[in-house]
Formats: C-alpha cells, structure tokens, sequence
C-alpha cells in the first residue's frame, strides 16, 4: 500500500498552505530553493515539492499532523550524507522534505550523569566541539559529518565501534514525534542508564532511518576522551593471518584494543600511487594485507606502557610468522592512508562499493571467494578492500577500469552487484553494515530478508505510520 | 481487551490434548507437579494449568500455534529468578507455563568471532562456565542467576553495567517464536557486530519481558575476562562526596571503572551484625555512606599501577576533603559485604524493596529527600540503600521494625510505595530499574508512563499477539 501514489495533488497544495501558517518566513521552500535537499552523498538525486525547516518540535508535530490529514509524504532529512539515499525525496516531485536543519540546540548536557541532550539536527562534529572542554566525547567516529537524526536513522557505527559500540549502545533517550492524527509527541528524553520499566519503544527508532517516526532529540550516554592512544601499521601475510594477529591484540590490550582496520596491499598501493604526499610507513614487502591498529583508552599516562607491550607482542608475532613487519606513526598520518582510499580508487575507475557486515571469523574466507569469483567471472576487474575488519566490517571495491566500463550496462551491473551480494549472505553476512536502507538498495533487502521479517517491519510501519507519512524507503 | 477471560475452558482442553500430542513423555506436567513454576524469587505466586517443557525451538512454535488457535495463553518462564513476578502464571488456573528449561544447548560458539549463541533456557552461570576456559565471557554481573531468556526479558543490567552495558549493549542476535497464528520462528540469529540492513527487529524483545514473543535463542557479543582488578571501598562524607569521587575515578581511570557501589552507612553496620564473619575493612569512622570501587581490564598485568594510581588517587581525594578512608581488599571479601545487605535487612524487620533509576547526578539530592519524607510522614520506618550508584541504579529499602507492621495495612503499604516512586519520578527517574514489569508492579507503569507511550506499547503487543496468547503482564 503506498497512499502517495493515491493521493490528490488537492492533498499537497492544501498541506503546503497549512505549512506555509505553521512555518517561519523563509522556513518553507520551493522551486530551486529546494536543489541542494534533494541529494545526499551517494548518486541519489530526486525532487522536492517542497522543503519544511521548523525550529522546533511543537512545530514538527504540527506539520505531521497536516501531513497525515491530507495524506502527504515528508522525507525527514539530516545533514545529507546518508550513501543510500534514504533520506532523498524520490522523483516525483510529490514528496516534501522535512529538514531537521535549523533544530540544532544543545537542551541539556550534565557531566556528572556524563549525558547531553542534543536536538536532531545539531552535526555530530558541533556535539563533540561543545563536550571537548569537558573531556567527554559521543565515541562515533565516521568519516563523514552526520547530524543527529541521521545517526539514529542509520544506527552509525564507524571505526570504532569495535571499543565503543554502535550508536544503539551510546544512546539513553529519544523524542520522536509520531505519524499519528495527532502528531503525538514521545518524551523518552530521560537519560538513565537503568530503566526496565514497560518495553523500551526508542529502540523502534535506532537504525530504521526514519521510516517509523521522526526523531527531534537524543539524551546520549558520552564517555571520557581518550588521553592514552598508539597507532601502528602492521604489514601482513595474509588475511587469515590478520585474524590472529586480531585475536592476539585483544588477548594483550583486551577492550583497550580501539580500531583494527584492514586494507589490501592493492588498495594502499593505490592510495600511494595518488597521493604522493603520503608516505608509506613500512619499507616494501611482500604483504598480503595491512593492519592499522589502534590501542587507546581514557586513562592517562598510558602511552610508553602501551608501546612496551606492543613491542613485545609484535615480537611474539613476527616469530610466529604472523606478521611480516610494522611501525607505530601519528594517529593522523596512518588514518589519512585508510581514509584517503575511497578516493585513491575512484581516481583509478570506476568504483563500485559493496559496505557488508560479516562475522568477522569468515572475513578471510569471503575474501578469498570473492577472489575467486571476480577473477572467474569478471576478469577484467579488480577487487579492493578496506574496512573494520575487528567488528567484521568490510568496505567492499570493485573496479572497472575505464576500459571496461562500455561492456557493463546497467543490468550487467545489477546481476554483478547481486552476485557479490549473493556471496556475502553465503558466508553469512549482511548486504549493509552501516549504510542502512534506502531507494538504491531496497531491492537487495527483498531479497535477503526472510518474509516473516519483512512481514514485521511492515506491520510495525503500517502500526506506526497508518497514512504512509512518512519516509522515503517503505517497508510496507 | 483480555481473550482469556472469554476463552472457554474447552479451548484450554483442547490446547492441553494438542500439548500432549507435541510433548515428549513427561515434558507436560500437570497439578502438584506444577508447583515448582508457580512462583518466581519474588512473593508473587500464582496456579498454573499445565506447565509445558519444549526441547527446540519446532515444538515451541507448534505449541504457539496450538495456543493461539485456542486462545490460550502461554507464560514463558526461565530460571524463575524474576522479582516482580513476570513469569509467573496468575491465579486463575487457566495459564499455562511455557516453560523453556529444557533448551539449553549451546548451540555455536566462535571464538574468533567472539560470539556463542546458547538457548534460551542456558543458565547465566552455565554459559559463562562454558567460556572460561577460553578466557572469555558474558559480562552481565548479578546476584541471581537467570536463564538466557529471562536475561533478554528484563534486559538486564547488574553490577558491571558501568563499563559493561546492559544485556541489550552485549546482544548479537535472537531467534524468536512469533504468537501469530503459524507460530513464526525468526531467525535473527546472525552474529554480526555490523548490521544495518532494515529495521532491527530484535530489540522489540529485549526487556519486554515476553510479552511481544518467545526468545528461544540468544547471539552474544562476548568479551575478554578480566585479567587485572583492583578493589577497593572507601568511606565517604556524604552521597554528594560519592559523586565527585565517581567523577575523579572516571577522570584517573576511563573505561576501566567497572563497578561504583555505594551503600549507606546503616546498611554497612546491619550487615556486619547480622554477618559476624564479615570484618569491617576500615576503621569506625563517621561516614555517610561507603563506596565499593573496582577497576578492571581484559589487559592482563596492570594490577600494581592500578593500585599505585589509586594510592595517589585516594591521597588527593582525602586532602580535598571527599575521603574519611579507604582500604584495598580481595574482591570476594568486600563484595560480601554489598551482596549481604538484602538478607541483612530482611533479619532487620519487613523490607519493603525499590529498585529505581535515576540520572545518577541526581542520585545525592533524591536520597536526601526521601529521607526527609520518611522520618516527616512515617517516623518509626528505617530507610537503607545500596546499589549501583555510577549507573543511577538504586536499591532502596524501606524498613518496617516488626512492633509497627500492624500499623501497616495494605492500602497504607500501597500509599506509601506510591508516595516514594512519585519522589523518584520528581527527580528523572524510573519506577524500576533493572525488575521489569509484572503483576508486582503493573500499577506503578499505568502511572508513570505517559499515554502515548501506553498507547504505543498496547498497539505493539496487539501486533504481535492479535490473539492474547503469550505473556504475564498485558500492555494492552
């Protein structure tokens, strides 16, 4: 059932003047005002019938309410970099895109509960500029700058999730305002660390992008900087190897163990080819794969004790012939090798990016398959990877150089996307780690979603959501 | 709306005939055998039809499509740990305990992925038995020792949730038995660190205690043991003291801060009388409260500079006036001294118990006033508490000397309950922190959840369980 497919054009000129009252001068946009809403990071582009950009949440209930009677689809929008487009009104130009933008207060912040209640629209960046001097940080590290809502949407993990969790677990409160006819308001705001009083309904809203209501508020439970960090580049035979050499790290450095990120030797081969300021850190060796780990915590003075230990056990490593060799750097300059990568290979082609989620105990094994397969099936292209390898992340790239790209259309590309996809739910993985659900890959979450769960998410939509109000992908 | 008032008792024999027919011999017990199930480790006890003892997950999904063809209604039960009586069955007769003791396998365990998926009747103590010899665990810390199932229900929290989180933090996966007339098994048991591939559908049963469905198994996200602790208690002037020195531990000692237990000075001395074996670890001294600190990590051979850090620590919080003294013990030693209070207290008089939630910041100012109310409006009681003071978890007893619990009627116990959970209300908190909800307590949800959030929940169980056919305690 999708009720903007029925819906009046009367529905959304009656909608707009109702918005047009409950909105501020300048607050309501359309025409070409609305261009720089209508995209978000990935090749995701659609058109607006307008852009809502309320102040607060009385005025975000309100315009739900409007949008409900006159049956009117809002698309909740944050800071646009989402990668699935999930937050990009489709083609239409029926869809009206409701920004968070201008909702970006700091309501509450309480170093003593070490919690802060920042609105939706606030960036992720400006929440942890404001804690800094307090020492305490919201631990979500990604490379990009969501806003609030956004991380809720997508349940963000990043590159640290390995020590400090998914967004899920930094999270102690919500407010959402619900697709209901009233525009009901749900405070759930109060940032405690216990409470098991009745089903906890925030989680409803974690990592379903927006679809089941919208969130105008998070209470974040924030943690203490870290004041102890090492970096170290470890090169390695192989991946299998890496495996070990994870295990091994959280054997010595237990949760202190902070990221360990894996990326192929073509992969940082290619970031060096494009970026020549950057160094590589180890002289050139035969390695299968490389290692950026990182060992950090919140307590001080750590440092020299950290880089004895880890002297010691790259030692036993390198005995064990585990490792091939390894150097510790400044966090920034190893980082800038693994986050400069997505660009390095765009330079070389034409990428196309598989973000999968594994156990990370067949991370090898995938690898290896996929391998196999690209070079059996596809010969001409190649496959990069990079990614959390410590929480069975894995940035999948596979390019086609330019050569190639003619012999690809669009439907080749979807039987090669669904292929790799294929592979992953076959070493039991997921076709999306981080980037969620959106137009660009709803028919992937078809396909690799048992029907008795689609059938849930789509009853807790058409529950929550009864008019179809709200959000871009359906469940329903 | 309450099918089982309407239900016929023909409904209930049949079910039971159909039962039979899905049970191996001697796994559906009926009259005195029951028994057993008809009581949790609260005072709440109640008369169940039958009680039901599945051994996979087939025959607890044949046994829900039975139960809701004849709209009976299932109870779920694990180790009958619970104290608010939400898994015990009422005292109509007509409930039928569906109990899930006889699953406990283990059914996969990855050391590499560090993750085991157990069955839901696995005991706590029996999974981490299981995973001690690989140096790993799951780190949910409490006095009882619940099975899986009930784990997930309450969402429990304990002792270590400060740096460890709470069960939904340590949660991977679950496989769920759906109360829709197929009795749907949802296989959400990937154990995968990074998903975000659709609406997570499993969190919708964590701390809901079984009322949306049957959790007959459990992905954990296990973690590395502890291989350094440092344990020390520390007398306080005050609760407002106990605050700063939580906040000077977190500053010294990040994310290794694991516990934060602090107990009144008259729950301390009730329990070294009633416990001759148990010394006092300090001097006498005129504190206020006293707080049991440990530090740990997964890091093995950080045991003397924990201490020597601490030493300074402590050196610096007695010159600020925050400490009277302080001692270093074996863990199991000062642990005795916390975990003896309850059963001290009930030797005491009639303890009338509250397991409340508060910012913990808060914690200080409530204290103070739920002290001035009691000795205000109920003179002759006694008030102790003890918890988890760096989570804003709080156990607060009420103490009735046994010459003035005549005084005390039913209504007036009820008065009085309500009086203080309205207090905890008035400062941020939750009227249960880590008990859920049940029969128990049923009347403190009505009142201190917002209409919203009742109407929200009562439509999610309607979803799930159309037929009224699982669970003790309704939303709806």
């Amino acid at each position: 059932m999708n009720a903007t497919i029925l819906a009046p054009i009367a529905g959304l000129d009656a909608f707009l003047a109702d918005a047009a009252k409950l909105l501020p001068t300048g607050a309501l946009l359309r025409g070409e005002a609305c261009q720089p809403y209508e995209a978000d990071a990935s090749s995701c582009r659609g058109q607006a019938a307008a852009v809502l950009l309320p102040d607060d949440t009385a005025t975000v209930s309100a315009l739900m309410r409007a949008a409900v009677r006159h049956r009117v689809r809002l698309v909740p929008q944050g800071n646009r970099t989402g990668l699935v487009g999930g937050a990009v009104p489709d083609g239409s130009g029926r869809q009206v895109v409701l920004s968070l933008a201008r909702m970006r207060r700091l309501r509450a912040f309480d170093p003593l509960n070490r919690s802060a209640v920042a609105e939706a629209g606030m960036a992720l960046s400006e929440l942890n500029r404001l804690l800094e001097p307090h020492g305490l940080w919201l631990p979500i590290d990604v490379g990009s700058d969501p806003a609030i809502g956004g991380l809720i949407g997508a349940n963000t993990g990043g590159s640290r999730l390995l020590r400090h969790g998914d967004v899920r677990r930094n999270l102690l409160g919500l407010e959402i305002v619900l697709a209901d006819e009233q525009g009901s308001v749900l405070d759930l705001l109060a940032p405690l660390r216990k409470r098991n009083a009745g089903i906890d309904l925030k989680q409803l809203f974690v990592g379903s992008g927006g679809a089941l209501g919208v969130v105008t508020a998070a209470a974040w439970d924030l943690k203490r900087r870290d004041a102890s960090v090492l970096t170290l580049l470890a090169a390695l035979p192989s991946r299998a190897a890496a495996l070990d050499v994870l295990d091994a790290c959280e054997q010595r450095f237990g949760e202190m163990l902070s990221a360990f990120e894996v990326m192929g030797e073509s992969a940082l081969m290619a970031t060096l080819r494009h970026f020549p300021a950057l160094r590589h850190p180890l002289a050139e060796s035969a390695a299968g794969c490389y290692a950026l780990v990182e060992i950090a915590s919140a307590m001080p003075g750590l440092d020299s004790m950290l880089q004895e230990q880890a002297e010691t056990l790259l030692a036993t490593l390198l005995q064990r012939g585990l490792l091939i060799d390894a150097a510790f750097g400044r966090p920034d300059s190893l980082w800038a090798l693994r986050d400069s990568l997505p660009l390095a290979l765009a330079a070389e082609g034409l990428p196309l990016s598989f973000d999968v989620g594994l156990p990370r105990s067949r991370l090898p094994a995938f690898h290896a398959a996929a391998e196999r397969w690209l070079a059996d099936e596809h010969p001409a292209l190649r496959l990069y990877d990079f990614g959390h390898f410590g929480d069975g992340g894995c940035h999948l790239i596979v390019l086609l150089p330019r050569e190639c790209a003619a012999g690809y259309s669009p439907a080749r590309l979807a039987m090669l996307k669904s292929a790799l996809y294929r592979l992953v739910a076959d070493h039991g993985g997921a076709f999306s780690a981080e980037h969620g659900v959106g137009p660009l890959n709803a028919a992937f979450y078809r396909k690799h979603t048992s029907d008795a769960a689609q059938e849930l998410a789509a009853g807790l939509q058409r529950l929550l959501d009864p008019a179809a109000a709200l959000g871009r992908h359906r469940y329903d």
